[in-house]
Parts: C-alpha cells; sequence; structure tokens
C-alpha cells in the first residue's frame, strides 16, 4: 500500500489562555480546594473560549504542592477525542519529567486534581499513569443531566479499585461550584452558544 | 507561578519499522482475518522493537477496507502511559482526516481492529472515538494471564454497551494466533528480555 498518506504523529498543545490564568497563581497550593477553585476556573473559561468541554485537570507534587502541569479538554482543539482534561494534564506531565510513570520517584508522588469522576477512558488512564491520589469535585448523575455528557460504563466500586492499586481518592472537594460550571455550560448548550462535541450521534460524550 | 517550566504540547509518534511492515500489504483488505494477521504481525514486532507492549491496532474504512492509520503501544517510545495501540491508531487517523469524530461521514464508517478486548482506558477511547465497529481477536483472562498486564476493571456486559451505542462489536478473530503472540511475550519478560512498564508497582499496566 502507498503509506504516504499516513499520519505519523499526533500532538495537542495548551492553549496560550491556560498560562494568563497560571501567571498569577501562587507558587504552591494551601489546600486541596485551592487547588479545586483553580480547577474549575479553567474548566468554564475552557468551554467558553471554545476549545473542548467543561473540564480541567491538575497535576500536583504531593510532597511540595507545587504544580507539575495543567489541562484541559482539547478535543475540539486538538481533534483527539482522547483529548480530555485528564489525558492532557497526565500526558504533559509525564512530558515534563520525562517518564510514563508519574509514581517513579517516591520523594515525590504525584496526584490528579479534576472537577468530577473521571469517565471510563479517564478512569482507565489515571489508573495507569502512576498518580498516587485522585482528588475529585464529585461523582453522581449531575455531570451528565446538566451536560448530557455520556461518561460511559463504569464499576460500582470505582474508588474501591483505584485504591486497591494504591491510589488515595478523595471526594466532594468544592461539588456545588464544579455543579455551577456544568450547569452554566447546559444552559449555553441549550441555547446554542457552544459547539457540542458528539461522536455518537445521540448527545456528547466523555469528560 | 512560573510557568516557563511547564510542558505545553505532547506528542507521539510511529516507529519507522511500522512502515517497513504495511508497505509490502495489499491496498484493501480482504477479511477480518487479513486485518487481523497484520495487527498480529506489528503487535509481535512492537515489543521485539523495545517501542511498548505487545500491542497493536488499525483503523480501517468499513466501506472500501483500506487502512486509515495503523498504531502501536508506544507506552516506552513516546513516554506517554495513555498511548496503547487503539489510542495511538485512532489519534492518527483522527490527525489524518482531521476530524475527532471518526463517524462524521455516513459513506465511509470506520473500525478498529486490535488483538484482544480493550483495557479500561481503551474502552472508553474506544466509545468516543466514532468507531462504528470493533474487531477483537479475543476477550478473557489469558492475556492478563500470559503477559501479567493490569486491563482493570471492566463492566460484565462491555460489549452490549458498545452494541448499543450503535459500535458493532466482532469477537474471536484469529484468537489463538492473538494467544501465541501474548505466550511468547510472557516468555521473553521471564527471562528479562524486554523492559516491562509498570505504573503500579505490582505488575505491568494496560495494553
Amino acid at each position: 500500500m502507498d503509506v504516504n498518506q499516513l499520519a505519523l504523529e499526533y500532538s495537542a498543545e495548551l492553549p496560550m489562555w491556560v498560562l494568563e490564568e497560571l501567571v498569577d497563581v501562587p507558587d504552591t497550593f494551601e489546600s486541596d480546594e485551592d487547588k479545586m477553585r483553580l480547577v474549575n476556573v479553567l474548566a468554564r473559561r475552557n468551554y467558553r473560549e471554545g476549545t473542548g468541554g467543561p473540564f480541567a485537570a491538575l497535576v500536583i507534587d504531593s510532597t511540595t504542592n507545587e504544580l507539575v502541569s495543567a489541562g484541559v479538554n482539547l478535543v475540539l482543539g486538538s481533534g483527539l477525542s482522547s483529548s480530555h482534561a485528564e489525558v492532557v494534564a497526565l500526558s504533559l506531565a509525564q512530558t515534563r519529567i520525562g517518564n510514563w510513570d508519574l509514581g517513579a520517584d517516591p520523594e515525590h508522588p504525584r496526584e490528579l486534581v479534576v472537577n468530577w469522576r473521571p469517565c471510563v477512558q479517564c478512569y482507565g488512564a489515571v489508573m495507569w499513569s502512576g498518580v498516587k491520589r485522585l482528588v475529585v469535585a464529585g461523582d453522581g448523575p449531575e455531570l451528565e443531566h446538566l451536560t448530557r455528557f455520556d461518561e460511559g460504563p463504569m464499576v460500582e466500586d470505582w474508588a474501591a479499585q483505584f485504591e486497591s492499586r494504591g491510589i488515595e481518592v478523595v471526594q466532594d472537594v468544592l461539588r456545588d461550584e464544579a455543579i455551577e460550571v456544568y450547569r452554566e455550560y447546559g444552559e449555553s448548550v441549550d441555547s446554542g452558544d457552544v459547539t457540542v462535541y458528539n461522536a455518537r450521534g445521540t448527545g456528547p460524550t466523555g469528560d
């Protein structure tokens, strides 16, 4: 076959406005609430900028509480359906440290902070990334109800499955604030103000 | 914070040996078995080349039976834990067509062919990609048993969940040949001939 038509590389790039949001953030985070506050800021701005859905994630050094990477959902911006906020943050952290295993340095375990329980793709992506701690704003049907994203089929004991693999799960951090972002996003969808990405033809998919 | 240390882009690139394998393949595939035969060739060579685990995937135009993209597991080669064969093939296909939705053209639905039931991450990645058909060599504990990869917690009705989202699932295509690749890989692990990637410290993870 003619191999000249094949794509040989894929990539995703963070939009510059993310750096604008980060430049005034202190060097270290004081609490999980501080981390989630930034996640919610990035998530809200992301859908308004048209880069992707209302989702953001941070990888943070759990020892120093310094930011390792920031990610936002880039499905629309990158054209890659896998570039959810979690995958973007994890991939940028792995690129920065030059290692696919974010748990390789026992002195500096790393954590992921994200504005809802991951969809089924990102559930696995977090599991294989090497992070030792996952902080989420919440879990439950509110996300799918308000945004109409499909999160995919998930096992009931999703958090226990993380814990059994050495990944601590912290839930319900600024839950109401996260829900407010989803509510605003849902209203923008209803009013036709945002582009909905939707690979199944019946509703938007994934976070 | 100082944003100059942050990574702003991530990427993964197909190794050149994949093109060597493709150049002698006919322009169109005659059958699902023909597609899987190529997948098994790429999967076997991938772990021997040291690029990643024994996994490969193809995206194929279901109307013309022409190859859209080829992927192999690039966790070791790219340093990205998400770059499993399915994600690589789907991302390269989306890059080539310039659309995150591989189902956007009803005249040319696309399918993914891969050498086992996807791990939990890639289960979601396939679901959100827009492919309308999934062809797998098999399902069951043989993969985890022979290779010691953790595939993650999966719902029991995984195939029905695909079908309910408009994705046809075809199973058990050249199953024995796929298992033989895993058996060879497991023997190479036992003899210390291959680098095992393992983000959990208790066994290799993901496909």
